[in-house]
């Protein structure tokens, strides 16, 4: 019996085929022709996915924290002032590792959960105090909130400060312009809209965070996320030359080749209008069902992911039920309302059959659960927005 | 045409099918039954094969570098005196993560290349000062010197010194028993002995090193490596709980689960012996041919890996011919012998028909080369071992 199920998390995702095999083929040297040309090709095409063509891409063993970790351990130096634009769960991370190296930091926090901090208040935060460093995380995988990432990167330029985004939950998904919209640092994991297994952690530094990395004064604190050790190595792959740092994952590496290789077939501008489109569809067919969303506007929700609060009389045990039916969703990860909502990834390969097999599933756990609606109401909905 | 060929390097080493396998599943979630059954198994299982029963194993994304991190930063703090037992590349490595999270390191090295420092010149500087960590490279992927792990252990136990062994091309090949012999604490990477490909960094760390652990006065100072956050996700999956910090590499875990499963169906002993048994028989097919090694004696030696000189008159374009024969070796890594020798990696899986195949094809490479031996002198003695 195929026992196998729509996996519709905020990642890791649905793989495509070719990644997949990409992560099974017998695992060559790291100093292969074969895995150099692929490494080397990964890390043009980065520049390409996160439209940022005078970027530096790292491509490094780890989860998306170590990328938010390389980010914070190699920009800030002690006593160092930083802003956090907080939109949940990975906002207070961010505040975390910076204070960890040393940083003095001030958070602007959303006026309510489901919001983001409006733009005068962080441009206030800005004039206040000189900060080297402002992170925003643009897609908050807890609450599905989304960032004004690109009024935001204007503030921070116009005020002179590094803005590095946690691209974790947008990037190759969601809309992002990483130089155009003057964002220095962007991060991401490979198990997000990337499209390759959890393992990777990404970074693309534009030219002023390199420079504030070069003027150091103090050693990075971090020995592992250190630049000092991964910009040679990235500069050799790039060059098509074999290097020796740490043995690199080659088998993550050769997927991100081929799920790069398959992101820019697509094209960044068709890909940010597929994600608009489905997460479109998604949500249209959830309002019909009468769910309300955590994100406060339109204007404030992600197109890589959607939150639903449960029904009246509705609880997480209705994720049992649409796992029955073939999809597996995701619980609240917002300490203050985890038990109130849930959470629907939709990013990467995901398709318009994904969308309506997700609602329909959807419509079988609450019809479980014993919520009172018009049961096909989602489907139909959804579908308008597809044809 | 098949182009596949044999690579016997010191990592990544030949993965079995089963291992593979694995790794190309569709990837579950982080949280998915499978996967929690999978990651908690892992953790059992690494106690094991690392012959500690007491110790709390922890499995991460990063490579073999970030888990030499993981032990320096979590059980160093500013101002502790480290011993760093010198072998090659990798005690060097060890003593500047050391020094970044502010340990004064003294270094006890080798009166030459390809010696191990004598255990009296150790306790002599065990003596002279209260070390809080000693670190001992078990096999210098460098140069194939083995240190004599239970010796230098029984010292650092006698001192009061926690000691830490980097088992990177050691554990599940080389004998190792952390708990007999008095290892705190023990680390490798996937792709050596253990045989997964690259990616995961993999600690045991015995109640001695976590009690030092808990005992910080300071926070550990790479936020990544911090075994605050890591410490509660080994509890919980081991407990087969599902749980969240940083999304797991999935597909590495249950790769990792399959080969140790197979590790552990061979047993420890038997494991250890045919890592002998095969080393034995391709050092002496090596040394049939004319060739000498790197360590300087039989006991210095490890069965994991071997490095031999070039002979008179050949250099490093060898190991081109010895590929177009089918088999991939290493060149030289010891920046100050690096062009004189080479290094064949022989752990995890290998069999004795992989043993004979490279010696063929290190005859191919040394007749090409234009070196005057007798052909088929190295395959016949490494036969005559294995027989």
């Amino acid at each position: 019996m195929k026992n196998r199920k729509l996996l519709m998390i905020p990642g890791p995702i649905e793989f495509t085929p070719e990644v997949m095999r990409a992560m099974g083929m017998p695992t060559a040297s790291h100093v292969a022709p074969n895995f150099v040309e692929a490494f080397g090709q990964a890390l043009e095409r980065l520049r390409e996915v996160f439209l940022c063509p005078s970027g530096q891409p790292f491509v490094v063993a780890g989860s998306g924290s170590l990328a938010m970790d390389m980010a914070a351990a190699n920009l800030v130096e002690p006593g160092d002032k930083a802003l956090v634009v907080n939109t949940g769960y990975f906002g207070d991370r961010f505040a975390a590792i910076l204070t960890r190296y040393g940083a003095e930091v001030t958070q602007v926090r959303a006026p309510a959960i489901g919001d983001a901090p409006p733009l005068d208040e962080v441009e206030a935060a800005l004039a206040e105090a000189q900060f080297k460093v402002m992170t925003i995380t643009h897609v908050d995988t807890s609450t599905a909130v989304a960032a004004d990432v690109q009024g935001l990167s204007a503030l921070g330029q116009r005020y002179g400060t590094l803005v590095v985004v946690d691209g974790v939950c947008s990037v190759a998904g969601e809309e992002m312009r990483q130089e155009e919209w003057g964002i220095d640092l962007a991060l991401t994991a490979s198990q997000k809209a990337i499209g390759v297994p959890p393992g990777l952690a990404l970074v693309v530094a534009g030219p002023r965070a390199m420079d504030v990395y070069h003027q150091r004064k103090t050693p990075v604190l971090n020995y592992y996320a250190d630049w000092t050790q991964w910009l040679p190595i990235m500069k050799a792959y790039e060059e098509r030359r074999p290097s020796y740092y740490g043995t690199p994952p080659v088998n993550l590496i050769w997927a991100l080749n081929v799920s790069l290789g398959q992101i820019l077939k697509e094209g960044m501008e068709a890909r940010f209008a597929r994600h608009g489109w489905l997460s479109d569809a998604l949500k249209a067919g959830i309002t019909a069902l009468g769910l309300t969303q955590v994100p406060v506007g339109a204007d404030r929700t992600a197109t890589t992911l959607t939150a639903p609060y449960y029904p009246e009389g509705v609880d997480a045990t209705m994720l049992k039920h649409v796992g029955e039916a073939g999809v597996i969703l995701a619980g609240g990860l917002h300490p203050e309302i985890k038990a109130k909502y849930f959470r629907i990834g939709h990013m990467g390969a995901v398709s318009p059959s994904d969308i309506l097999t997700t609602i329909g599933a959807v419509e079988h756990g609450l019809a479980q659960a014993g919520y009172d609606f018009e049961f096909g109401a989602g489907l139909a909905a959804a579908q308008r927005v597809l044809d």
